[in-house]
Order: structure tokens, then C-alpha cells, then sequence
């Protein structure tokens, strides 16, 4: 089943709320309010009963919500309950972060395949993963990864994302500093890790 | 002027729409309805309306925004219309990553110390910045930096953001995938770089 007139704003919220749960129902709580919930991930109440409210009835009045089933519930309307294969390309500074990084298992994805350009670094053993030359990216298709991430250079980013076009990727993360153009059917996100800091001086007192 | 009715929401939209319309500016565009905006930033156009409407009418019938002059009220609302110096914590892959990326400059930071506890890493230069012992963080309130950047691995970070409080700094940008405890009057935003992805596999055709 799909959820098909849900907001985009609501979709990026969703992950927000799923990771919070996850450390929450961790942590031993069994529930949480809506307003407890909306201190937590600095979303105002009415927004968090708005976006629950697309896909259900999840919340007991006087209870709050169910902090296991909810991220349950929203791992199943992501459709992050499978393991996804993902392919990394660019294995610079960012790349191999990327690769370091522990925190995309609790999503599902597996970071199954890496690949870059530099002789250098093709055929090099990062943790389980050896880099591969990314004119061979067109055997995705055959290894059925339909994710990517992108984190190469400015200038490469859009030959990086018509090669992955064509290799039958549907999804893109793009880290590069900036927007790329595909097809419709493909799906990009285009992360700038600057700009998240670019909110923080509105909340700091002059002085 | 401070604008203290605008949601969190609304702050972390801001820095979005301020990236496409320096773009758009950039590409000789003069102006753009909320309609193509919102195609352009992926937001619903009523929210960009009312985004805007906290601070001004800044819209014109018929024609739409002024590129260049919304982006530049945006500036000033974030306050991000003056170069703020920025220190970061951790030199790792993720750190170098930071500090070679391009993208921090269009909104005014100038990621100008870094720091590490890594007797390897502290004395050497990485562009033009020289590693500093992570012991030193104290001068930063001397230097009167009141932003930092923590790239340290998840074990580090609390102790990490303890000594940052210290040192006077009032906004934390944490790359380590935890949650970290300050007080009140500093703001943190954490951010999770596999979270993004999370939202891909919902708009991709199964099968």
C-alpha cells in the first residue's frame, strides 16, 4: 500500500521521528506524548499529529504514542523495513566518511559497493568493501542496486549522475555542492553539509 | 530586529530557499513565482507564501519574488550577512571533508581552526589552517568564536560539546551520530547524514 498524498515535508520529517523513537524505545520508554515528542525533534505538536494522522490513528489519548510500533509503522511507510543495497561513488574525504559512518544500518541500507576514479584508490580495500573503477558502474543494473550516493567532485557530479542513470539507479544522494538534472523517474536528494549551519546564528543572541 | 514568531520550521526552510535564489539570481534570473519555486525547492507553494509572511510581503502580483533582494533578506534574517568564524573539532575523514568543502563560504562562515586529539594530526596544515591539540580549545572565547563544527567519532562527542560550552561557544553543528546534552543558551543542530537517505526508497516504483 502507498501513501500517495502525503506531503514531501512530511516524508522528510518521517526519518526524523523514526530515529527519534528508535533512541527513545532504546532507552527503555514505551510512549511519548505529542508534545514531549515535538521537544525532542523541535517540530511543533500540531505538525507531529498532522503528519501521523496521514497513515493512521497511532496515538492513545492520555497515553501518547507507542514508540516501538510507531517506528515500526514508519520504517513500513518508508519502506526502509528491507536491507537496500547502495552504491558510493567518490571515495575522497567525504566518500570514505560516508563509508566510516556508522549510522545507515539503522535505515537498512547496506553500502554495498564503492567506486571512484583514481587509479590510486581502485582496487583498494576499504573495511568489506574493494573500490571499484567507475566506468564500471554500469554493472549495477545486473546487481540490482537502485540507490547511489554521490560524493565527488563539483565538476564530476553530473557525468557521475547520467552514468547512474543509465546503470538503472533510481534513487540519488548527492553530496555535491550542487543540483544535478535527471529524468523524472529518478528521485535526487542534494545534501549541503554547509547549510544546516547557516540556521544556527538566527538562535544566537548579537553580542 | 529579532523575528520571534517564526517556527523552527520555517528557519530551516530559509537557508533553502536562500541557496536557490542566490542560484537563480546567479543565472540571470530576476524573479520567480512561488509556484516554480516550489518546483524548485520542493516545498507546497502556500508554505513558501507563509514562510515569507513572517517577515515582510516581499512578492509582487503577477510577477513574483525578486530574486536577489529576497536572498539577500534571508541573509539578514539569519543573520548570515557578516563573516562568522567557525571552529571545528575532529580532523578525520569526515572533518577533511568539511574543511576542504566549498559550500560554507556562500553563507558567510570561514572555517577559520581546527582541532584534534591526535598527536599525528596536531602541527599540520591542511590548506590554511594548522591543527590545534584539542587541549587548547579554551582560547577559543578569546578568539570570541562562537561556532564549532564537531566531526569527532560518537564516543567523543559529549565530552567534546562539555568543553565547547566552556570555551563560550553558543551554536554546535554535531556530525557525530548521537545526541549530545548542552544547556539552554547553546543551540545544537545534529546532523545525521544517513537520514536523507532514509527518504529515497519512498519514492521509488518498487520491484
Amino acid at each position: 500500500m502507498r501513501y500517495y498524498k502525503i506531503p514531501d515535508e512530511t516524508i522528510r520529517r518521517l526519518p526524523v521521528y523514526f530515529r527519534a523513537l528508535l533512541f527513545l524505545s532504546e532507552q527503555g520508554q514505551k510512549s511519548i506524548s505529542s508534545k514531549d515528542m515535538a521537544d525532542f525533534v523541535g517540530v511543533q505538536p500540531w505538525q507531529i499529529r498532522k503528519d501521523f494522522s496521514y497513515f493512521g490513528d497511532f496515538g492513545t489519548r492520555g497515553v501518547g504514542y507507542d514508540t516501538g510500533k510507531l517506528a515500526r509503522e514508519i520504517k513500513k511507510i518508508l519502506r526502509i523495513n528491507i536491507v537496500r543495497k547502495v552504491a558510493l561513488i567518490g571515495v575522497g574525504n567525504l566518500g570514505s566518511a560516508v563509508l566510516a559512518y556508522p549510522g545507515f544500518k539503522i535505515y537498512g541500507f547496506d553500502i554495498a559497493s564503492a567506486f571512484d576514479n583514481d587509479p590510486k584508490k581502485i582496487g583498494r580495500k576499504i573495511g568489506n568493501i574493494v573500490v571499484e573503477a567507475a566506468s564500471s558502474l554500469s554493472s549495477l543494473k545486473k546487481r540490482k542496486v537502485n540507490l547511489a550516493i554521490i560524493a565527488v567532485p563539483r565538476e564530476a557530479a553530473q557525468k557521475t549522475a547520467d552514468a547512474l542513470v543509465k546503470a538503472g539507479i533510481k534513487g540519488i544522494l548527492n553530496f555535491s555542492p550542487c543540483y544535478i538534472t535527471v529524468p523524472k523517474r529518478v528521485k535526487v536528494i542534494t545534501i549541503d553539509i554547509a547549510m544546516d549551519l547557516a540556521r544556527l546564528p538566527y538562535y544566537i543572541p548579537a553580542g
